[in-house]
């Protein structure tokens, strides 16, 4: 289900990764990582909607309202979430020491944190860190970055892909951490992706935003959104490819970006805390974008659905009654099919008549599979991923500061 | 933290109750209560919203809507939900059956299904068994029926309270089931609760309408809305105490039904899927209703949350990311409020600068306590009751149908 090995992840002229570890939590292992991005890049972010939102992710919003960032840091352990005015002054005290080693003002800089929510964070090991996650400052360092900015993740998680523009190859390729605490609202975890392509900010924030709602925003572990969320997209231009401006070309490349989104979207589900199952909502026939969700999120987030997935059992009463408290009114239920992969279970509202229990056993037997239910109201079609919950789901959850 | 023997429930003049095993689902544990009701008993009913409502649901509300109820059919081990034009006429020869035996039309008769959804309901086993239902009717037979209609219930839940009006003692005794699939929305699971008093059907509905809203809609277990909700109230007028129409006796008698409402809803959370802690979530100083039940439903759902309380970690990040994500725009941080019991974690959006980890612990250690959330954005104040989420719940919902 989970892939243990990265793929290849291009390097990108015009960014390097440098990645060390702090001790920032715990020792010995990577948990803080610097890209910088050359003069000239361009970048567009999203950040999570949650009003709580964390210490980093203020300053990360102010600092790309002022100038274009030049230096990334970004560190697990700790997210400096709920830490008020201390945690402010840590992130901008960090701001100000990558700044010193970067050789650029500290408002060109763009913190991230991710660890444990509401504890001060260790901004003099922090700091004390810095000289060597730049002096490992490397194009090759994507994949030492992915680990270094995991937590609870069990994998580390990239993606990359190519694409011809105008006969020049364009490289997009991207790093993602996240594995509970996983309900994005406009935004994922965290998320850098870096392309080699000449874009402006406002193409670059469209073809962002647009990849996002149909990855990030298509995903959910436990339904929890965090503090922390954040996706950034940077373009260098070092390619001498044409300025991505066309529509045809933004069309082409916005692509290649939500290909590098959904990979790492999913990879986030496939690693998903405790997970055994990795399982794709999709709801059809609706009569809008928002019912589909609704109905689709209803089900990937219900207890009960999700450990009767973790068990195998093809307990579709249960999917049956997410769907009609999904808030959906006037709901024809003799309109209403469900699907496991190609088994069909239930037909006007009942179990179908040919449907024999041995079936959705079968497919619940898969390590991925589809949940797809027809709502008979319109032609509307969307789709979420998301996992079971299991025993290790608690466990992990239960012991995370022990 | 849950009860495990039920308080006295006084026997109410005009209800008597007669517990089987039919057998429906498994051999040999009660499964199948009659009550019957006196001529001349009122009666109000709540029922669930999920739009797949069971079929005894569809036929409860029809009959209802007919004539007044004789007599109440209840089943455990089957839900007949999800079960289309089958399961309707299931329940309806189920009615016709128990309407034989008690000498009534069928629509007198009113079904109610509790157990596992989708799949056909045993109704040959239930029909043979209701004779010895109707044999062993009794005013005292309460505590047995509490006991006949659980499912994964690990107690029987009842209460019972007397009042004064006018002199006379009235009485008002209550059963009801519930563990898993606990989110009632306008209903609960399933709650009977009866009464001597003379009272009309609005003023009657009026109470229990009341009553619910404060007690059954107040509770999560796993936020997952079930197919099958229903809650009754019926009077029997035999008491001979002045009919209760005055507005002073309306609230006399409802705050009576209210009591054993809440007494119901809380043993059912007391009792909840694996549930280790019973925990009060008050949202103080909201601007309405509205915001404070959906930042106390937020907490109360959190998978997150619920894995931490299991684990007695006063881990109030994750409550804070609850409740920045709860959908209430402009909620000011810096306003924020956060205690468990008496020791306040949270001031000012941060961690407050007196609280000791030992302290959060010390509460986390108990098997009830408060976790409340101070907004400071109005007057209003809201309650719902919820548990932990545990391995147990997790097995429990794994293992229900094997």
């Amino acid at each position: 289900m989970k892939r243990e090995s990265l793929p290849v992840l291009h390097p990108i002229a015009g960014f390097r990764l440098g990645t060390t570890s702090a001790g920032i939590r715990k020792p010995g292992r990577p948990d803080l990582v610097v890209m910088t991005l050359e003069a000239g890049t361009t970048c567009a972010a999203v950040f999570t909607r949650n009003e709580f939102c964390a210490a980093p992710v203020i300053v990360a919003r102010e600092h790309l309202g002022k100038t274009a960032p030049s230096c990334l840091i970004v560190n697990t352990g700790n997210a400096n979430a709920g830490t008020g005015a201390d945690g402010l002054a840590d992130a901008r005290d960090c701001c100000v020491a990558a700044a010193g080693l970067a050789k650029v003002v500290p408002e060109a800089v763009l913190p991230f944190s991710t660890g444990v929510i509401g504890e001060p964070l260790a901004v003099d090991r922090l700091i004390a860190g810095l000289p060597d996650a730049f002096a490992r400052l490397s194009e090759d360092g994507w994949a030492e970055a992915a680990t270094g900015i995991m937590t609870t993740d069990t994998v580390p998680k990239g993606a990359s892909r190519r694409i011809e523009v105008d006969g020049r190859t364009v490289t997009v390729t991207g790093i993602a951490k996240g594995s509970g605490m996983i309900r994005p609202d406009m935004a994922t975890m965290l998320a850098f992706i870096a392309t080699d392509a000449a874009i402006d900010t406002p193409g670059l924030q469209r073809c962002l935003s647009g990849a996002v709602e149909r990855s990030f925003n298509r995903i959910t572990v436990d339904g929890d959104t965090s503090t922390n969320d954040a996706c950034i997209l940077a373009a260098s231009g070092k390619v001498s490819a044409p300025r991505i401006s066309s529509d045809a070309h933004l069309a082409l490349f916005g692509d290649a970006v939500t290909a590098v989104a959904i990979e790492l979207a999913q990879a986030i589900v496939r690693d998903g805390e405790g997970a055994t199952r990795f399982v794709t909502v999709t709801v059809e026939q609706g009569a809008d974008r928002n019912e589909c969700l609704q109905v689709a999120y209803t089900i990937a987030h219900s207890p009960l659905v999700k450990t009767a997935l973790f068990a195998g059992d093809p307990n579709w009463g249960r999917i049956l009654a997410a769907v009609g408290r999904a808030g959906i009114g006037g709901l024809a239920i003799e309109r209403v099919q469900l699907y496991l992969d190609d088994v069909c279970i239930v037909r006007n509202g009942g179990r179908a008549a040919d449907y024999r229990e041995e079936e959705g056993e079968r497919v619940l037997a898969r390590s991925e599979f589809e949940i797809r239910v027809v709502l008979g109201r319109g032609e509307r079609r969307e789709q979420v991923w998301t996992c079971d919950l299991t025993y290790d789901y608690v466990r992990i959850n239960a012991e995370y500061r022990t």
